[in-house]
């Protein structure tokens, strides 16, 4: 099925077009074999929040945003399936921001890399962006991790005091608020250790959210970060949405 | 990772080594591009369950293999990823019920055909059982459906009372229900259009499901058909599980 041919006020249509963005990415050789499959597991979280923005979700967002708007050295990181769903909308942010975005993959491989970087440049062509895009470099380290993927650049992710990483992995997050840095992750998985382990953890899909942050960025949304803010109750309300949205379907 | 080498005491060494399967099926060219990403569904709502196989779903697996013991010409119906996760248990079942199995795929394509029938005539001779492997005719229709998916083998799903369609399609589903067939499918979304269609619904992970149908095959249960099966409410009770595995878990 071509979504793009299908009809927009098709319930699943978002869906179906977060999919063709993610195959169509994959096609150009910009994702890991394992990406479909999160991509998958992503899909299925979402369906059952009913793929939708929920209140805690948009509570949530907008706390990350002000925690990015307040923050000295923010980062945008991004991995290949963030690319392919919601590149161009944190481009936009990252501009609004003045705060530079880095390409860093967990199986990082240097075509990629560069294949992701060059379609973030392009985009940045087209909409006439001033972002700094980073990730060739790896003269940065993640303390805890092994191999490729204690990787980052010395100017982008390692120096920064907040950094939004959606979709990231469980030790890479660990491994970021274990250096003290303010860790904004994108999961639709409220269970994940991700999600647990984060100091803001936006329940949502990560389209639905660079939106969202684009838009309080347009808008010069002025919230005030929470110093009370309460992450693991914030994931309860999205959990409690979750359930709420499944119990007694067949009663 | 490579879940082989991983230690199989692992909590969720069992999903690891799927994963693995799929991947290893889909470097095969066995695979439509969409069957990671259903993959990755499965993976979510298997974690959901605690990937295991609830009381719901083993009781809905005990009735699946009563109907199919009990059926004048069962048919087992696998695509792509049953046969990655599933398919040799399956061969042992279809060779203690002398049933044939028919590959059957959504994306037909005749290399992936080929493929996947070519793999299943090997576990045959492997483990030395005599099954019809069913699929390369065409002669068959499904009616309601459009294309290369109306097509199956006029000996094989087209005749049959019982179908076995582990994973299946809700449109497939819907019209297979249609012909008047028994419809057992395997699941593990409850919600899905699938499982509120098909006559048994298995809500659990479909090797799973394969393993314990060869056991009572093997033990030559002799469970009888229940004709006042209520496919609902075994439905309901597996949302319960999910439900149940969800809640409070931050609080």
């Amino acid at each position: 099925m071509n979504p793009i041919a299908a009809d927009p006020s098709h319930p699943r249509y978002g869906s179906l077009l977060r999919r063709h963005l993610i195959e169509e990415a994959a096609a150009e050789g910009l994702l890991a074999g394992s990406a479909l499959i999160a991509h998958g597991r992503g899909e299925a979280y979402d369906y059952l929040l009913g793929e939708r923005t929920t209140p805690s979700a948009a509570k949530a967002t907008e706390e990350a945003y002000a925690r990015l708007r307040t923050a000295d050295h923010p980062v945008i990181s991004v991995n290949g399936n963030t690319v392919a769903l919601a590149g161009r909308d944190l481009l936009h942010l990252a501009a609004l921001l003045s705060c530079p975005v880095e390409v860093n993959i967990f199986y990082r491989t240097q075509a990629r890399m560069d294949g992701l970087i060059a379609k973030m440049e392009g985009w940045c062509a087209e909409d006439d962006l001033n972002v700094d895009i980073l990730g060739r470099r790896t003269d940065g380290r993640i303390p805890g991790l092994e191999g490729p993927r204690a990787q980052c650049e010395a100017g982008g992710i390692a120096a920064a005091d907040v950094v939004l990483v959606p979709l990231e992995d469980g030790d890479r997050c660990e491994a970021l608020v274990a250096m003290g840095k303010t860790v904004l992750v994108v999961d639709l998985n409220p269970l994940s250790r991700t999600a647990r382990t984060a100091t803001v953890t936006v329940v949502d899909e990560v389209g639905r959210v660079a939106e969202a942050l684009r838009k309080h960025a347009r808008d010069a949304l002025e919230t005030e970060p929470d110093p009370e803010w309460d992450n693991l109750a914030s994931l309860q309300a999205s959990l409690d949405d979750i359930v709420a949205h499944m119990e007694h379907r067949f009663a």
